[in-house]
């Protein structure tokens, strides 16, 4: 049970993590960037032209930011794995020192630290992939992961980003859109936050309560700010 | 020296990652929102205004929001540690097993799996944060990393967001702001690149124009719609 909790948990995590990336911040950003052009415009005709910019650049930069942090862990997990087999060839005594450390550290005799350092170096490619994993904490990457890492999180991003925005295509006073805007969002923010501590074990109540009061304090300082550099 | 190398490699790399991860999305968003708006109003003094409420807006969301990621790693691992506690006492069988099971899945041979486990699990503390670190993957959270994570992440937007605005603080006309806009920001994005590309270990020169291009390609995207709604 314990075991199906961890793999269950691994599994679903890297999607929901992706998901929980894009939401937060799409649900967060275009909404205070409108609830701060409020605060400087009447109109909401710009501030549909600002909000759809900038849902466009956020999904798209946060998008191939998760592309490239994906290919970024394969590129370092080669590298590193091309080190670790080129360390064990060259410097194969440091490495069964460090292995000796390992089983130190866990808490094993010095006689067991041998004789466990002596089995798993038998064999070189599990000897690697053990230093890859324990020593450095390195797991082996999915490579399809960069790409659907890329549309889960700019997806994510755009489905957060219309909520607050929707009101000012409807109301074309942006002082009227942004109640709206605000109620819709708050409330919003408040179940996207109790879903996303559910899954990550926090308190749900008061990970919603934390999520909404972010997003709320976002858009107070820019609606502020904006405000402060229109007078 | 493999071993300084893990050890400054995780001491450096928590902060380092905060400031990457406030400094691509400032340098990205700001530059692609202030991008797509020139592409849809001519005056630079609104894009302006919405580039600051976006800086601020950002800059606090994603501040926040690593604080809120810091303290969820914090209260996902109390949870965790308590479960495990809980679990040796109530269910010490399937606790050794999976043990055991870890023993196996590195290699060791099936006598070395019990001793090495019956050894471990004497001391409670040590077996606990053992399952911890090697069966759940979990690290014991800095307790202050939340909030030197909110400040790194929140200034680093901050400092990435005015690069590409600061050409609209000074050329009144949005389609020549943009000009100087787009020609500084993609040098930085393409130093900003360099240097994280260095860091994780990948070819800088590659990883550099990777980043370059991805703001690039959020900022003319922005250009592109924002263009087409106001058409």
């Amino acid at each position: 049970m314990h075991h199906d909790h961890t793999e269950s948990h691994l599994k679903s995590s890297e999607m929901l993590t992706d998901i929980v990336i894009g939401m937060a911040d799409g649900l967060t950003v275009p909404f205070a960037l409108a609830a701060g052009l409020s605060g400087a415009v009447s109109s909401s005709n710009i501030i549909v032209i600002a909000g759809i910019a900038e849902i466009c650049a956020g999904s798209i930069a946060m998008g191939l930011g998760g592309y490239l942090a994906g290919k970024t862990e394969q590129d370092h997990y080669a590298s590193e794995i091309k080190r670790e087999y080129l360390e064990i060839e060259s410097l194969p005594q440091r490495e069964i020192e460090e292995t000796k450390e390992f089983f130190a550290n866990i808490g094993l005799s010095p006689a067991l630290q041998v004789q466990a350092t002596e089995e798993i170096s038998r064999d070189k490619n599990r000897w690697v992939n053990f230093m890859m994993k324990y020593e450095l904490g390195l797991e082996k990457p999915d490579p399809k992961r960069a790409t659907k890492s890329a549309l889960n999180i700019g997806l994510s991003y755009i489905a957060g980003g219309i909520i607050p925005l929707s009101p000012y295509f409807f109301i074309s006073d942006s002082k009227e859109a942004l109640v709206i805007s605000v109620g819709a969002t708050l409330i919003c923010l408040f179940i996207f936050g109790y879903f996303k501590s559910r899954i990550t074990g926090v308190n749900p109540l008061m990970g919603a309560l934390r999520v909404m009061l972010i997003g709320a304090a976002a858009a107070a300082a820019a609606f502020g700010v904006a405000k402060l550099f229109v007078a």
